[in-house]
Order: structure tokens, then C-alpha cells, then sequence
């Protein structure tokens, strides 16, 4: 073992990043946590800010808060631009470098518009607290906008609101809109019924929720249709624009359009050198380096990983901290001269919440729907969240929000003006 | 009357119109209520926010929802561009106008810097969620930027918070500021002590908390200084700039400079074509309308007004709801024929506070300070505050930063790299 101990620099504390430091408390190893933000994040209830339930501080917590106690772990703020694998070291956006002996990359994923760049701009995606405060803006905005419109054919457009892709988040979105314009804001408006809006869900595949079993999308498809959701399966979206969306043959006026269908890999990848999978992830060894630099581990959503029966590791949290664990215990053993274990990915299970009282669970011989799965995702998620504080405080507002039908954070924060496209800026 | 009713139009959800609004409830009118944003915000306690202890819906709550059953009551979200008297219209920025019979102006107040408006971009005001998000964002962010440094003199720069003004705002940001880096921070960093950091309240009158009696002032600058803010009183600031801010004959190198010491009147007044008073606000009757105009009512920060003694009429909370209801009356009275009251504005004391268990209550003959002043603050500001749901949260909040030193928002949002001045920007 060297004097100055061996460096892991981490990147990205999502739960990746911040399981693997943790899981390096103990060895022999100065680590340091690099993140863009200050802040590790929830991300699976993410859709509750976008929606306007919970507020962001609810859901995140400070890096350096979380590893005050770790004292083998630095944690500093800095945006990664690339990796020299060839000096080992990584290289930040304020031209500052920071030298590893093992690399971890877990800088996560982005959405993607599968080539079709200029939606984004109309169809926000859901991944940062940044982007869930955009879409809380762009949601609460469009009853305002319609309320404040007097033509019946814009007031319906910024009434209807499509949501692309049938995955969690989507139906996730869609079940919670629905549950806004009926309930949160009924009574509140003079000139239209918010409850009239339009809610639709397109999902290019056969069936929403195409990673649970078939009876499970079946369920859930039926309880968004009873809550209110339009539910269209089997038809990509072929364009979205300022004014709405084109799917199949229809065209569907619409002020707002959300995306929840891709998600591609952080570019950072790119700047290894090596080849990458088609949504450009790092395909690894079994011990999750990476092949011909065994000093680099990938870990989370960045790293393409197969099951033994072929099938891809999802890109969901339990999946992430499980990786970050093995990389620390691959560095761990390497440091003892030992042979690192393989990556085993352990699958507890599969949930989503679609409304009040209405959730699928699948854990392995297990399937709940209804409001026994809705308890059951609601514990869990309670439970997962890190931070005390954080814990009672997102219980106090499900808690109020239960019984009150009202949303805790039904506030626009930053320039709503600036969302509007251009096209339609001038009345 | 008429047959349609008379059509009251408000501009701005402050205290002074949300208060004028709900006091027209029971009266026979159309009242319109225009706000550039969804919400009224409790502003006693944004200070709160920018310091990264409360989430920004802790202190608001939408206009609609806080009216839902005030069935008289329209609320838009509209930015108002001006007021065309002759035509009795506000015309809004987008385009659209609406014509009133009344109109109660209570845009409020911006922060203004003596025509060095170059200021702005290094030393941000406090006036809305936005502004509060901001500086938390530039706070929050100061700390990492000087654990990443590693040059001293820059990383000093770093850890030293200027305050400009010293009122309540100034004050309170400065005590809370020393709280973060002596109890919050501790122990979080590995290269930097935030305990090290260096808050200054440089103020240009003779003592801070100049609207306090001359031995509260004394005593809240001995309990700044006893918690450790240095505070200089006498010399007005001559510069600032990205790297710091010049004062008296000094220069302090501080890359986070805070504005808390100039305000000045909405624009919206020099549209109304009347003469208004240096700061811009608009001198008003005793009933509150304007001279000429008696079908327009001016409330809260907006309106100049006397009391008896020559003393301005205060710009805070009580004063702004007091106008607003006394705008009401007026209203109600003219309809009824009657004539309308004089606005007598009840003064019912003034409370700031400084830090953990120190505060300074001025109620008539009754001056509290330490402790005491301290609870009696905490309990007003939670009494004051809408919405039981906020109110429950802020007390979790607080109870738990009291035994934690913790803040519970400590969650940069936004883009902390678009913050950095350009000069700088590059390393």
C-alpha cells in the first residue's frame, strides 16, 4: 500500500455514487464525491415536485451533510467535462483536474428525444429538481393561461395535457394531473372547470408499465382510464411543437406536453475512449470495471449490464446503490490482493404508484394492485428516504394532502413568461 | 347601481391587496385580482428562504386557493404594464386589457440602488421567491467554491459575506449567515472552517435598525457583534463589483455581496401620469385615492402617506394590510353614498430579529429583547402566516433546526454556474 493513501474519485452522488463512497468508509482510501449539484436526490419521488406535492428541499438532502461523518471523504462541487484515462485524471469544466488511482462513474442518465432535439424545448423532461420545477411551472401556468384566455379552441389547448411514454413516470404524471384538475383545483376558478381538462397518456408499445407482468399493465391501464386518463397505446408520437402533439393520424392541440419516454446516458461516457451500447451506456466486466482499464468502474444508470438470462439490470435505484456497493467492494479487494467478486444484480421487486389509492406492486410471487400495493409503495418510499427531517416532512404533507385534496407546493417559481414559446408570446 | 356590478380591479396579492380583496367580500362588486405570479407571499419571513431554512412554499400560498370561496373574486395571473386612466384599463404585457370602475393599485415595492444599477448583477435584493432562491443559490454555493479553492486569498474571498443596509432585512441575513457558518456548516468541510467566515453589516446611517428606538439599536448591534457580525455603521458603500466592495476608505474582497438597503415604488406608478414623491411612491388623499383620480386607490408600499405627526407611514405588513382594508371601506362607503373615512394608520409596534434567542420588540411603551423578544417574534410570525398547513410545516422546520443547527433547505437550485460573474468565470 502506497504512503499517501490510494485516491477513488467518484462521479455523481446520485444513489450510485453515494452508496459506493459509503460503502468505502472503511478501507484504506481517501475518497472524493464530485457532483454538478450540492445535493443527492430522491429521484423516485421526483414526479411530486414536478406535480407540485412536495417541495424540492423535501426530497434532497446536501451531499456533505450526508458524509459529514465519513472522514475519509471529501465532497466537492464541480461539473465533470471528461476523463484523460491516459493521465488518470478527471477534468472539470473550470479547467481544474483532479487525479484518480480508481475512477467511478455514476453521472447517471439524461432524458433523450431520440434524435428529434427540438422537442425539448416543448416537451420538458423529468430528471433534476431544476426540471421537476420547470414542469410544476409549466403545469400551474397552463390553468392560468386557460383561465385568462377567452377562446373556447386556446382555452381547450392549454387545458390538454399529453404526456409521452407509458413507464413509471408517465403514468405516474398522468395519474397525479388527472387528480389535480379534478379535485385540488375544483372551485377555485370562475371562468373554467379545471376538472373538464384532457389528460393523455401515448405509449409507443403495446401496454403501459411494459416492465411489469401483463395482468399488472392491464390493471393499471384500466385504473388511469377510471380516473380519468386518456390511455393510448401502440402509437409513436411523430411531432410535438409549440401547439400540441401529432400521434398516429391525430393531431392533438396541446399547451402541454411533457416526456417521460427516453433516457440516454450521460455524455461523460463518450470521453472514455471505449465503445458504448446503443443508449450510450459503458458495457462492463463482470466486476463492473471497465474492459482494458481496470482502474475505471461504471456504476448506475451509465453502466450496460446483463442478467444471467440475458436480460438488461433496470435503471432504477435499487439496482444503482447495489452497484455502487459492489464497486467499493471490487476496489476493497483489489487493495487486499484479492480477486474482485462479480456483479450479482438482486431483484426485489417492481413498483408503481398510478393515483390516490391505486398502485402495482410485483415482487417476485408477490402482486398487489389497489390500495393494499398504494400503502405498500407509500411505506416504502417514506422508508427509502434518507433524512429524518425530510422523512416527517413529505409524511405531514401526504398526510394533509390525503385529506385535503390540496398539493403543498402550488407555487410558480421562476419566470413563467420565459416558458411561453415564442411563437404564441404575442396575444 | 348599475346592473352589472361595479368592477373593482386589483393589482398585486401583497398584504395591501389580498387584504383589500377579501375586504370586499360581502360588498356589491366584480373585484378582479392581477398578480404576476400564483401566489401571496408571506414576506416577514423570506429572509428565511434566501437562508436556506424554509422551502419556498413554506411562506406562500396561491391567490386562488387563499379566495376559492369568495365568490365575488376573479383571480388572473397577469403582468400589469401600465394604466390607461383616461380609458379606465390596465393593460396587461401580454396584450389583453381590462377596464375597472375601481382601481386599487398595491404593486408594492422593488429593490432599488441609488442609481448604481451596475450593482444589481453582484449584489442581489430580497423581494420575491425568486430573489430568495437566488441568494440561497449564492450562499450556499460561496462555501463549496472556497472548499474547491486552493488558493488563500481567493478561497478568503470566498468566505466573506457583505451585507449592504442594515434594517431588519440586513440584520436578519447577517445573524442568520453567522449561524450557518459557525453551527450548520461545522464539521462538513475537510479543506476549508466555514466557522472562519467573515460576515459584515455595513450600513450608512448611524446605527442599524434605525426605526427602533436608539437603545434597541445599541443592544441588537452588541448582540450582532456577540454573535459574530461585523458591523460598521457611518460610511456609505462607494463600489461594488464581482470581487468585492469598497467602503469608506477600505476595500473587502467578498464574491457574495447581499442588498438590503434601498427600496423603491413599483414602475407602475409614473404610468398613472401623476406627481410622486423621490422614492417614487404616489401621495395619496386621506381616504387613499389619488388627487384628480377618485375612482384609484393606491395601498401599501406603493402610497405615500403621513401620519399625524409627519412621520411616514411605515412599509411593512400591518401598514399595507391596514391600507388594504381602508381601500375597501372607501369603496363600499362611495357606493353607499356615503362619504369615505380618512385613513388613520394603528401602529402596533415593530419586532426584528437577529439570531438564535435574540430579538428586539418595540410595542408602545414595551421593549423586549434576548429570549423573550425571541419567542414573541416566533410566535407572531407563525400566527400571521396563512394556511394551517404552512404554519405546521414551519413549526416542524424550526423545531427541528433549533435542536439540529441544521436548515432544512439546503438545496441549490438553478444554475449556480450562470451566478459566477463573467470576469471570473474562467479559472
Amino acid at each position: 500500500m502506497p504512503a499517501t493513501p490510494c485516491h477513488v474519485v467518484i462521479v455523481g452522488g446520485g444513489f450510485a455514487g453515494l452508496w459506493a463512497t459509503r460503502a468505502l468508509a472503511a478501507a484504506p482510501v481517501r475518497v472524493t464525491l464530485l457532483d454538478r449539484g450540492n445535493h443527492h436526490l430522491f429521484q423516485p419521488l421526483l414526479y411530486q415536485v414536478a406535480t407540485a406535492g412536495l417541495s424540492a428541499p423535501d426530497i434532497a438532502a446536501p451531499l456533505r451533510h450526508i458524509l459529514r461523518r465519513q472522514r475519509n471523504a471529501t465532497v466537492l462541487m464541480e461539473t465533470v467535462a471528461a476523463i484523460d484515462t491516459r493521465a488518470r485524471r478527471v477534468l472539470c469544466t473550470n479547467g481544474r483536474g483532479v487525479d484518480y488511482d480508481f475512477l467511478v462513474l455514476a453521472s447517471g442518465a439524461t432524458h433523450a428525444y431520440f434524435g428529434h432535439d427540438d422537442w425539448a424545448d416543448h416537451a420538458p423532461g423529468l430528471k433534476t429538481l431544476d426540471d421537476a420545477l420547470h414542469i410544476r411551472r409549466r403545469i400551474l401556468s397552463a390553468f392560468e393561461r386557460a383561465e385568462a384566455e377567452h377562446d373556447p379552441a386556446a382555452r381547450r389547448a392549454w387545458l390538454t395535457f399529453a404526456i409521452v411514454g407509458g413507464g413509471p413516470t408517465g403514468v405516474e404524471l398522468a395519474g397525479t394531473l388527472v387528480e389535480i384538475a379534478r379535485h385540488t383545483l375544483a372551485r377555485e376558478f370562475r371562468r373554467i372547470d379545471p376538472g373538464a381538462a384532457r389528460v393523455l397518456l401515448l405509449e409507443a408499445g403495446p401496454r403501459v408499465l411494459a416492465s411489469f407482468p401483463e395482468a399488472l399493465s392491464a390493471h393499471a391501464r384500466a385504473q388511469l382510464q377510471r380516473l380519468g386518463v386518456e390511455v393510448r397505446t401502440g402509437q409513436p408520437v411523430q411531432a410535438i411543437d409549440a401547439d400540441g402533439v401529432c400521434v398516429g393520424a391525430d393531431r392533438i392541440p396541446a399547451r402541454t406536453v411533457l416526456w417521460a419516454a427516453g433516457v440516454a446516458a450521460s455524455p461523460l461516457a463518450r470521453t472514455l475512449g471505449v465503445p458504448l451500447d446503443r443508449a450510450g451506456r459503458v458495457p462492463v466486466q463482470p466486476d463492473l470495471s471497465v474492459a482494458g482499464a481496470p482502474e475505471i468502474f461504471v456504476a448506475g444508470d451509465l453502466a450496460s449490464v446483463q442478467r444471467p438470462d440475458g436480460r438488461p439490470v433496470p435503471g432504477v435505484a435499487p439496482a444503482a446503490k447495489q452497484m455502487g456497493r459492489q464497486v467499493a467492494a471490487a476496489i476493497r479487494a483489489r487493495l487486499a490482493g484479492k480477486p474482485a467478486p462479480r456483479f450479482r444484480y438482486r431483484d426485489f421487486g417492481n413498483l408503481a404508484t398510478i393515483g390516490r389509492m391505486a398502485a402495482v406492486v410485483h415482487l417476485g410471487r408477490l402482486r398487489l394492485t389497489g390500495a393494499l400495493a398504494w400503502w405498500f409503495w407509500l411505506t416504502a418510499h417514506i422508508y427509502f428516504l434518507i433524512g429524518f427531517r425530510n422523512r416527517l416532512s413529505v409524511m405531514l404533507s401526504w398526510t394533509w394532502a390525503y385529506w385535503s385534496y390540496q398539493r403543498a407546493a402550488r407555487i410558480i417559481l421562476g419566470d413563467a413568461a420565459a416558458d411561453q414559446p415564442r411563437s404564441t408570446r404575442q396575444a
